[in-house]
């Protein structure tokens, strides 16, 4: 059996085709256009494994953008798409904190991947992807380049919460003559706080899953880490969680439907 | 008997001179030093008012820098302060609602002037004077044209309290031919949209006592006016209300002392 999972997020477009125990999976940004974003990814990707279309027993949608799209057979949250694909990747359920383009969760399931609570941001841009964003840009680095020039440096303190106000501290910084790499580590550590700010309710955690596209940032692991107070594992395709999760949820549907 | 009222904002140091009944004042840009702003412009008073420094009864100060200020006699905060000189500007108490370079308050005063209670933003960005200056960067229009710009023109959506988020709603309305002067009455409105937000909870109010810098900006004025339902009186000096409270604070110390 082959099934599809597309999520389109604000930033980036996800899409997994499951062929039955083989996943392949593609990333591109999302665009303007969410609904065109997820359809040219979707057949991409087909393309590049050789699948007919018509192999594909079914498709669910995912993410931001999931409602825009006019092929999928079903739509389903990016919540628990999210924890499905976490549980399927690790084995094992846990509290999963997903930190995208535009927004941050904290998702809670169960040892059998079942959401149990969830707390989500995507009304401030604090402790999201932007607030790297808009950091990388107040610092004339690239967001991919964040992680590695903050490794093992000193975090310096950024008072504000708030990005505007941190992008000040930031610039101000930066005259003062600081170490660029020791305030990447303090806006790292920023975002790690916010987010745990955020996820701590449903802690203390035994360990805490972290996916999503910030999740490649080894630094922001070892910061969210210390707050937590736990381990953090970042699942080997960690960005494509939600995809994964929603090609779970297709496949469970085309079970039902033989 | 001279008293005076030394107020250091965030954006601009407000100095007032309350010379028996007259008010003299001087508003300057706080710039790097709150405690030489505070000094600087209270000198440049003094000056242009040829008053010798000796015949100040009474130096009262307020605002954020207050606690840098080593020349006053004694430091109140900008909610007293402002509160005092509100009522004093309007001669009765009701719901003061501030809004300055980098925060936002809203303060509830009995008919005497006493704050019967308060609240506060200085964490978020979004309905705050640097709102105004993100936007205005965006639009390449200067703060002080905003009022004027959008008079009499029909706000757009926008949807994002988010100051980061609602940046990137105004870059793409613009992209889309959308007329300028509508954007700015859109982000007008958001910011007296997010300042109800955080004041209605004293309201219904039966008029609106509204200071601050973007108290001059008098579309805003008719926003609030529409979000409260009710009037919104602008006191003639409205910036310098904090001041002008310190300095009568300042007046009834020296009545003390005497
Ligand atoms: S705190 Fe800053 S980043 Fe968060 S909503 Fe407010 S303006 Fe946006």
């Amino acid at each position: 059996m082959i099934t599809a999972g597309i999520d389109v997020g604000s930033v980036s477009t996800k899409v997994v085709l499951l062929m039955e125990d083989e996943i392949r999976y593609l990333v591109r940004p999302t665009g303007w256009s969410p609904r065109e974003a997820g359809l040219s990814t979707y057949q991409e990707l087909l393309e590049r494994e050789g699948c007919p279309e018509e192999e594909v027993n079914c498709k669910v949608g995912t993410g931001y953008g999931r409602i825009a799209l006019g092929f999928i057979d079903k739509a389903v949250t990016e919540i628990h798409c999210h924890a499905r694909g976490a549980h399927h990747l690790l084995g094992r359920g846990g509290l999963v904190i997903d930190i995208g383009g535009q927004d941050s969760k904290a998702i809670l399931m169960n040892h059998r991947g079942k959401v149990l609570d969830f707390a989500m941001n995507d009304k401030c841009a604090a402790g999201t992807g932007r607030f790297l964003q808009v950091m990388a840009a107040a610092l004339g680095v690239d967001v991919s380049e964040l992680g590695e020039l903050a490794s093992g440096r000193t975090p310096l303190d950024i008072n504000s919460m708030c990005t505007v106000f941190a992008e000040s501290e930031v610039i101000s910084l930066l005259a003062k003559g600081a170490d660029k790499r020791d305030i990447i580590a303090g806006i790292h550590r920023s975002v790690a706080r916010r987010v745990w700010g955020m996820a701590s309710r449903f802690g203390p955690a035994e360990q805490v899953i972290f996916t999503g596209g910030v999740a490649k940032n080894k630094d922001i692991k070892d910061q969210l880490s210390l707050e937590a107070g736990c381990t953090v594992v970042v699942p080997e395709i960690s960005q494509v969680a939600g995809a994964l999760g929603a090609a779970l949820y297709a496949r469970e549907l085309a079970g039902h439907k033989q």
